[in-house]
């Protein structure tokens, strides 16, 4: 995610001076030697601090325990923000840190599976929607935040911490484990992934993501999620009862919903909402 | 799945010379606009009658239902195929009317959630496994399935027909109905589909596959994928447990293995197998 966003801030007309730092130093080093990257910095603390903006693309729990140590090191007037899929531990820690001026939590709806410098791609945020939570940010570094994104075609949308959060269990979180869910099923059947089909293919790409990346969200929204992944589990024993019964009509009326549901045109107006879509 | 066929064979250096029909006579006149359909046939049987090579891509229960009348208008030594995801029950159609010899039921691992001519595409079939199943045919009915297949540059694989379908239970049906588990939970939150990530689009790309098409599927696989589905309900079930309980290891240790899974090239020496890939 941090290489994708340094690759089209470096390619922008008038690019930004981009300090980096990566857990996995080779990262750097490829964005370094890719042009995109114009200093590998040390450590993360050199990172944070040489900017005027700072952006943690790094798992939640990570974040979490950077945002402490790093407020001393952040230049005056610098802005803080992050690409994590969860925002209200990051709102909270930002509050309890006294830092919730200058902290705007950011949630990019990009990406895939997979992660590293040699994951990332020109153009990944064009058109994507970013979430903004609503809860922190001077106006200053709202503004701020919502200008790095445009700058990358993105398009933000404003949101409060916690209604973002409980939408990502749905959109996020649960198709994440319904993948991993589906992998282990097949594969304890003894099938090879080689041996699904395009569908049953692009159904368990995700049962490929990274646990580290996924631990500290799935900590975070772990009643919540368990609480989707039962209601899923509900639907899908209804499904099966159906269809041991013959009740077939049932199973079609199921799909005949969902594939109306999957063809809705977005919501007239959504775009237009100032909550969601403006600088509030 | 009849229209990106016949676009691949109207695409060869001698191209074959092709009738079709269609329920919906649009797919044929649209084929037949596009070069890609030589004659449109005014009705079923009289593209069942017209080729040495009869193909039927249509659901299963139309499939099943064409072959009895069909049978007397074949021409002497045509051979008859299909494009059906379970075979069992149409090698079983075949065995009772008395066709076998003629009959080589296959099941190519491609295409998607749309259909009609609209969503047909040249290539579609390039490197995509097709299974035959090894239970009827002559020698010569095989061979000419086959080398069907191979002129669109698929890879024709043998299998007996019970095999092929308990594996399409997991392979395929089974990610079909999660598909539709999912959309139908997300949907129930409120949630459109436009508010997904690209991994939660991903996963209910599905849920807009045609009803009509997959109807006849669910009710001839019902009690084995009804299994299959409580199986994966039962891993479910596992993960919401473990994650309501904080046990984060376990779920980390399920993404661990299904990443792996995922992951692992296919298995040596698969495709040498005479009795998969091979003419019997």
């Amino acid at each position: 995610m941090g290489g994708s966003l340094a690759r089209d801030l470096a390619a922008l007309e008038a690019p930004p001076r981009i300090v980096a730092w990566s857990q996995d130093a080779r990262d750097v080093d490829q964005a370094v030697a890719a042009g995109v990257v114009d200093e590998a910095a040390p450590d993360a603390a050199a990172a944070a601090g040489g900017g005027d903006i700072v952006v943690y693309a790094v798992p939640l729990g990570a974040a979490l325990d950077l945002l402490d140590p790093h407020r001393a090191i952040w230049r005056a007037g610098a802005v803080v923000t992050d690409v994590v899929s969860l925002k209200a531990p990051l709102v909270a820690r930002a509050r309890e840190l006294g830092v919730s001026d200058r902290f705007v939590g950011g949630h990019p709806m990009a990406g895939g599976e997979s992660s590293g410098f040699g994951a990332s791609r020109a153009g990944l945020f064009r058109g994507a929607r970013v979430w903004l939570a609503d809860d922190t940010g001077s106006p200053a570094a709202r503004d701020a935040v919502c200008a790095l994104w445009r700058a990358v075609e993105a398009e933000p949308a404003w949101i409060p911490a916690r209604e973002h959060d409980r939408r990502m269990v749905w959109a996020s979180h649960l198709p994440q484990l319904l993948s991993n869910v589906l992998a282990a099923a097949v594969a304890a059947e003894g099938l090879h992934a080689s041996d699904l089909g395009p569908g049953g293919q692009g159904m368990t790409r995700l049962a490929a993501s990274s646990p580290d990346m996924w631990r500290d969200l799935l900590a975070a929204s772990g009643p919540d999620l368990a609480s989707a992944l039962y209601r899923a589990g509900g639907v899908l024993g209804e499904v099966a009862a159906a269809l041991e019964a013959g009740r077939l009509d049932e199973v079609a009326a199921l799909m005949e919903r969902t594939r109306a549901w999957r063809r809705e045109p977005p919501p007239a107006g959504a775009s237009d909402d100032p909550r969601r879509t403006g600088s509030p």
